[in-house]
């Protein structure tokens, strides 16, 4: 075994969330007025051990590779677009870049397997695995080996990060197949309740999706541990991804996880460190099918629900702005004592003094 | 009447409505995959009659005001409150104080008609009309003259306003009152159905809040016609925001409106002319009660469902960023013949080239 998995403790802090409670109830609103805002900036603070929590140097990582399965008609779009993307990421033309760009935040490219030699280029890590999966009909996807090389460069890439606060992205023509197998395998659903249009196939191609999903899941029904289904089933940029989110929560950086894939990455990792999830912030619900079962399962309530299905990382990007909000109204907003305000008369009818 | 209302005109344009369409289908990501986003963007390039929309120098204007019916105990806080908060939101310690710092938008408080008196100070509008409405149980809330000075104040503070969007904020204890009476009226509901906590009453002094309510609607069972229920149930800071709402729609600013209180404002404007509608965005579902209602009413769907119920623009602020990610995507994104990445594959398996 060439890669320990980095330790995840649990970081539940009675005594802090009680401050920070206190803290957002003194603040010059009604009590619970900020809604899910209020439950985010707790979470932050917990995370990063702070009643005054500022987010420092978000970095976004788009964790690409390619998929074996992509020779079985399982993606609409043909496996040369993950390279092509990957250019497109760089180049700046892409939604995530575009959006890294508005939010001012770091964007990396990892090329985890992807099926094209890329000249070195700023913003793109080359930690090639192999030139894309195997076909996991015909096979593992990959051997634990690869698997276990995967998980450590991804933890290696966020050691050298800037910044408390990682978001998760990723490009791999194919990965929703991955995401499905991963999802119906560790959590014992139906492989048809897992699987979606991914970039968008129609109802016929789903179904034949879905009918080689369920070979691959007979394939591989011995695989039942974490790390061999995601062997047998994942993809070099899930692995990766697993990896880069245990190292990230093992230094307690906010993980701003994305869609679909970002999420059974996210499947993988907590059934490795169950503490994982309390590093976790949910961008959104994205409307590929599955999402919505692995959110429920993984106790997640996503911040957006905006139809999206793109993933590279766009959602968490897009949600964003309301992570650095949640700070700045924690950090920021005046107490009803420092403001003058009064506070919420009692039922019968006298008022509390503001001080 | 001292004031003309605007004049709002239809802004369908089919033409352009297509070509904003055919720039979406033509970035690189599957077509729609950006959700509502997508919907977003087109909503701005038509409201700015432009296929490259740039949002310019945001303006979050809080109109503030009093309200006489809170002696009939419809509010969990005393009127004194809402000058109390004046001074927060002018001082920086207020929710959308921190919010607009965060996005750096200008951030403007209006004196609609608070019963204070305040000192001339830097980001304070002085347009006060009285020291708060009338009881509303006794009398209509204002004469239909205080009701058209108030429209006019309105209007003229947004032709003052630089840019080219509105975020809509209000602070006035009471005047989730006010927005029930006008939803309840206006729509023809029952008023049970469109009243809530507010700042946050226990269950039983909702039901008394109800109680309160339904005397004032039998009270003013004539007033039927928008202004005329304005005048009797609404209030100061509800009637310059219809004027502001309607003055901005005139000049095809993007309208970004906050909860309850601001889509009752934006509700009285719409039956006055309807194409205001064109110009909307809406931020976020209340949690107040009776919000979901106004929002399913005026055919809106929002773009936060975060559980906010606080008001000042906060939820405006909040949702303020997707839309300039919506203008940026539209404007930034590269086309797949630019990237040359390859287009999704045809039923049979063949590729459309890239190019």
């Amino acid at each position: 075994m060439p890669f320990d998995l980095p330790n995840v403790p649990d970081i539940t802090q009675p005594e802090l969330a009680a401050r920070l409670q206190q803290l957002l109830d003194n603040k010059t609103k009604p009590v619970g007025s900020l809604g899910r805002i209020e439950a985010l900036a707790q979470r932050i603070g917990l995370i990063l051990d702070s009643d005054t929590p500022a987010l420092v140097s978000p970095q976004l990582v788009v964790f690409a590779a390619d998929h074996g399965l992509v020779a079985r008609g399982v993606s609409a779009y043909p496996s040369e677009v993950t390279w092509q993307m990957v250019q497109n990421f760089l180049a700046g033309g892409a939604a995530v870049s575009v959006l890294a760009r508005q939010h001012g935040m770091g964007l990396t490219v990892v090329d985890c397997g992807v099926a094209h030699a890329f000249d070195p280029q700023p913003g793109l890590v080359i930690s090639k695995v192999a030139l894309g999966t195997a076909d996991s009909l015909e096979g593992p996807a990959m051997t634990e080996a690869q698997a276990r090389v995967a998980l450590a460069s991804g933890a290696a890439l966020v050691r050298e990060l800037s910044g408390n606060a990682l978001l998760l992205g990723e490009m791999g023509i194919g990965n929703t197949s991955a995401a499905a197998l991963l999802l119906a395998r560790l959590c014992g659903l139906d492989v048809a309740d897992c699987t979606g249009a991914g970039t968008g196939l129609d109802a016929q191609a789903v179904q034949r999706k879905i009918a080689v999903l369920r070979q691959v899941l007979d394939r591989h029904a011995a695989a039942r541990e974490p790390l061999a289904v995601l062997a047998a089933m994942g993809g070099f940029e899930i692995a990766s991804m697993v990896g880069a989110i245990l190292q990230a929560a093992s230094e307690r950086r906010v993980i701003l996880v994305d869609g679909f894939i970002a999420s059974a990455a996210v499947l993988v990792a907590s059934r490795l460190q169950p503490a994982v999830l309390q590093r976790c912030v949910f961008a959104h619900r994205s409307s590929e099918c599955g999402h919505a079962l692995m959110l429920a399962h993984l106790k997640a309530e996503p911040l957006l629900d905006l139809g999206l299905r793109l993933g590279e990382g766009s959602g968490a990007a897009l949600a964003w702005p309301l992570l650095v909000s949640a700070c700045a109204l924690l950090r920021e907003m005046a107490s009803f004592e420092a403001a003058g305000v009064s506070r919420q008369e009692e039922p019968f009818g006298g008022t509390i003094p503001a001080n």
